[in-house]
């Protein structure tokens, strides 16, 4: 029997993994980049070889390795993935295609279930029964948790908030609709938001002598009172704060947890998605949602698709 | 120990109450007004006088009563309600009250929420591990079941769904906030949609001449083709096909399944729906989400409470 775990986490930019021993400590950590080619044909030799690699440079037998966890952006059911936009991937056998690259047991799920099960089992969420994790990265993500579980949904759609609609119109979303949450809540939403803004209206802003726009620098300049980046954070919360409204009356969680690069811009995240929330839930639902920032950063993944191995093997 | 359970559904405008056997078998049922006056002070006091009038009529003595489950419109957490707006309730514990006014055993729920079990039980949800129940009703009120479980939520607010935000502006709600879904796809709902384009618009309407406006009337001259009418029908679709597409993303049911008055409208229900959920959910959730109408009618309220008394027991 193996002593160690790998938790892998598949974003459209990077590709994160980790190891970790049984008791949930991160050992040691690594990352390569997301190679798109080819509708992201590589993805998963290039997690072979990495993983592969790492064993023989850390000493490691193949046979101390308990399993594999692997998180990925699209509906997991079963370990097949149906679809991931963000990688160009179709319909996937993730579970068998890495197991025999790998030759190893590969458990997998959403990426953004596998961050919030990091998150409720060494991050943010840890306490909390019924909890929703919304990751703002690339894209928007979602876990949705009822009494310590997973809810995968019936076709392993549960908690693909970053579709749901929502009410400015939005952009065309990778998904194919247009209007999306994802399209004006993840890092790209934001800058969308930006774009247009800029291109539309008057509102002064350094933000128009900026060359590389990015979430990043439109939340920075919003901190500073910048006049179109704070019209930016203003219709990001608006549509956020109403998708928690609504998921508020669904599954009533007691607390939202924000991950992923977005939220690392911290209590400004939180307080205008509160505002929102607060204008459009029901009263006593209003009154009782805690708003909470994820503690893993972007670690959650490569912990929960860890603990998806360690859990199911 | 008794041999029957009592069921009760208390509604805005009458309480309806079912006698049952073990089985599921409804052997009587009955119903009186709901009194709403001194903010419905008088409401357990009736069904307390009417369940042991009917005792006495069909000679059951107390101790064959296994135990009464009663559904009120409100969230319910631990036999207490927080607010029956319908009701002119506050906060209400109906388990302590009406255990000393019947002395049986009492167990409460949700309205919508003892609708679903009961669907879930004897009706249109049978067989459905993962389902939405929506009750088109006075107000509207929901069911969140995910692995054969009633999702009740932190404070017991799991499936108040009537109390979503949505997209078209919508009216002031009994909940205080303005524009929940229940403001426009309950019957009262549809009613004022109606009202709202009679007066503001020219489109040509019998329902001009109508006097007395219900959602019934409205929906039977939608199937004719009337044109205001065929209007409400598509606002009242649009909301709760966008609601439902939200939902969607959260916990991916199987299927939705409608049930209270509006939805006695029939098909047309499902395909107005239907059409605006295409339009606004995730493509694989659109692709393979089934709706449904509930089979049990009005009594499902009244199967489900039995059943809440029957498991809980």
């Amino acid at each position: 029997m193996g002593k160690y775990i790998y938790g892998v986490d598949v974003g459209g930019t990077s590709i994160k993994m980790g190891l970790f021993n049984y008791e949930g400590s991160l050992l040691d950590s690594f990352q390569i980049p997301t190679n798109k080619e080819d509708n992201g044909n590589y993805v998963l030799f290039d997690v072979t070889k990495a993983l592969n690699t790492h064993m023989e440079e850390k000493n490691i037998n193949k046979d101390e390795i308990k399993g594999v966890g692997i998180g990925v952006p699209g509906p997991v059911s079963e370990g097949i993935v149906y679809g991931c936009v963000n990688l160009g991937w179709g319909t996937v056998n993730v579970k068998a295609e890495l197991e025999k690259l790998l030759r190893l047991p590969v458990f997998v799920s959403n990426d953004a279930n596998v961050a919030g099960l990091g998150e409720l089992w060494k991050g943010g969420g840890a306490g909390y029964k019924n909890v929703i994790f919304i990751t703002l990265g690339t894209g928007v993500g979602g876990a949705v948790i009822v009494d310590d579980k997973i809810v995968d949904g019936f076709v392993g759609a549960g908690g693909e908030i970053g579709h749901s609609p929502t009410i400015t119109d939005g952009f065309k979303c990778n998904c194919g609709k247009t209007g999306c949450l994802e399209t004006v809540a993840s890092a790209t939403g934001v800058v969308n938001i930006a774009k247009k803004l800029l291109q539309e209206t008057n509102i002064p802003s350094t933000l128009r002598s900026v060359d590389a726009l990015s979430a990043r620098v439109i939340f920075d300049e919003a901190k500073t009172n910048d006049p179109l980046a704070s019209e930016v954070v203003e219709i990001f919360g608006k549509n956020l704060g109403f998708v928690c409204a609504m998921i508020g009356v669904v599954t009533n969680p007691q607390a939202f947890v924000f991950g992923g690069g977005v939220s690392q811009a911290g209590d400004i995240i939180i307080d205008v998605v509160k505002k929102y929330f607060k204008q459009y839930a029901f009263p006593r639902i209003a009154e009782t949602t805690e708003f909470k920032l994820a503690t893993l950063g972007n670690d959650a993944g490569i912990y929960g698709a860890a603990y998806l191995a360690k859990e199911n093997n």
